[in-house]
């Protein structure tokens, strides 16, 4: 039996993995809690233990693997920082572990966790090299290069959601100006729409129906909802967030060339015209000769990517 | 005794190295000849042939590693075709040389085998991960990861050249505008200096002395000689390019976090400055927490790379 820790910032989940007649591992039980808002790490790591001993129920697992959501030192099984819960701050959250459940444990980044879980079980199966994108409140991404997690020199490697694409764009919380995530993620469709919302005052009726005055409060899944409904306004506004990304997943592909790119996260479940949009500005920002090398794929795993990846990372 | 080939488009190179005493591979003889502007791949293949037969005086070699100034499918040995000498399209080169001189063969292209010289025995020794970028007149670039070429899916990747960093900039030749290439080459440099020449008239006192109402003769190394010589106006063209440069590499070490940079090719022969101007542009466009990082390095093997590389490649 295996374990996978999802420490998700917003949500805890813990899995059971164990091997069906056929040898292949299945998902045999799952535990989630929501993490409240005043939780800080040792809150979460003491939630995190008690689902595991009741998924446990006495028996010792056969290892751990651990998505967390937030810079990690995967070498040294260190957690880096939370940007959302604090008290995590340089943790050696794989010896606590391996120490209290007396087990092998790997910790990762829920990225590069979710980029191996697709590509063990998902969408990327059978490709050598993999580039998986999340973008939900923020914008990450994760490398699989010859099958293994590529993790770079300082264990960095994939930030696309920190890849400047116009520098005259909105700030980002790093610094500087026009990265991705500024103008692909959750947030910044939601920041678009109100922007447009103003700018344009005639149109975006049902947006408009929706969220009357008060366009503080719109979320990324209103302007997606609008569009679906056909609001023009929001429909733009998804069309922009949909032709970043692809344009920057087109220097991806220029740069790398991987087999396939997946993509996962809240915004990417907004539907086939989200993914055309993304697609067509991807292919029209590589070179003709990797026109056809351009295959960009929703995620299969969904929220569970993380714990088929922990999964993975241990077996 | 191992023979390395470097097909450059303008010259062919062949060399010969051979074991020292402690048995490391030193280069014991290299011959190298200009290509005539009418030589096609045929003239080529044989001026290299005979370039061999010099060399090996009888013997055979123990292996042959081939750098290919264009691109290759490396998996097959194949040359795809060369952007500057006609007649070499799909040639199985491998496949011919290992019959011709009944020896083990490998081929790959000019920025891969580079990549791999100044990995083994040039600027990126010891390095795991490493980009390695010329800048002549195009801009290529290689990856070693974990020690070993990155080819990508198809054998395309590290055309960093091709990355469009200003999407409404100069139309490039892969039929997209604003390419890294068009911003950051030697002819890239020499039609920027020329378009400021018309635009300012009042500048660029020392370029204009050399080279009058010609200004369609003006060279990227002119630009850099004025440049070193107090030409502002040079000065400005050749820190622009530099900076077109090194934001493009930020972009990069923020999506593969390499171990290093490497800086080949007669453009980054340009000086200090511009390394400085790189690097500056770089560090600016990485978030801060990879500040420390950004590692860009001059190429230590010169014009020797491809042959370095290619002994690499088989040794």
């Amino acid at each position: 039996m295996i374990l996978a820790f999802d420490f998700g910032g917003t949500k805890n989940t813990c899995a059971a993995f164990e091997r069906d007649a056929a040898g292949a591992y299945q998902l045999a039980a799952l535990e989630r809690r929501a993490s409240p808002p005043d939780a800080d790490g040792a809150y979460d790591y003491a939630t995190m233990c008690e689902l595991a001993r009741g998924l446990l129920r006495g028996r010792a697992p056969d290892a751990i693997g651990v998505s967390f959501g937030g810079p990690v030192r995967a070498s040294a099984g260190w957690v880096v920082l939370s940007h959302h819960v604090p008290g995590w701050e340089n943790t050696p959250l794989r010896d606590q572990l391996a120490s209290l459940f007396e087990t092998r444990v790997v910790v990762d980044n829920d990225a590069n966790v979710a980029a191996l879980g697709e590509a063990r079980f998902g969408a990327g199966q059978g490709c050598a090299s993999l580039f998986y994108v999340t973008v939900s409140t923020g914008v990450g991404g994760g490398w699989i290069l010859n099958g293994e997690i590529y993790r770079g020199a300082n264990e960095l490697a994939g930030e696309i959601g920190h890849i400047v694409i116009a520098p005259d764009g909105p700030p980002c919380v790093c610094g500087r100006r026009g990265c991705v995530e500024q103008l692909a993620c959750g947030p910044a469709i939601a920041r678009m729409a109100r922007e447009r919302l103003l700018r344009e005052p005639a149109r975006g009726e049902i947006l408009r129906a929706w969220v009357g005055e008060n366009t503080a409060a719109l979320t990324a899944q209103q302007v997606n909802d609008a569009a679906q409904q056909g609001d023009a306004l929001a429909q733009q506004v998804m069309a922009d967030a949909a032709r970043a990304l692809g344009f920057a997943l087109g220097n991806v592909i220029v740069l790398m060339n991987p087999q396939r790119v997946v993509l996962g996260g809240g915004v990417t479940k907004a539907g086939a015209d989200y993914f055309e949009n993304v697609r067509a500005a991807a292919r029209a920002n590589v070179m003709p000769e990797l026109h056809n090398a351009v295959d960009i794929q929703p995620a299969a795993l969904g929220d569970d990517a993380p714990l088929w990846g922990a999964l993975a990372l241990v077996s």
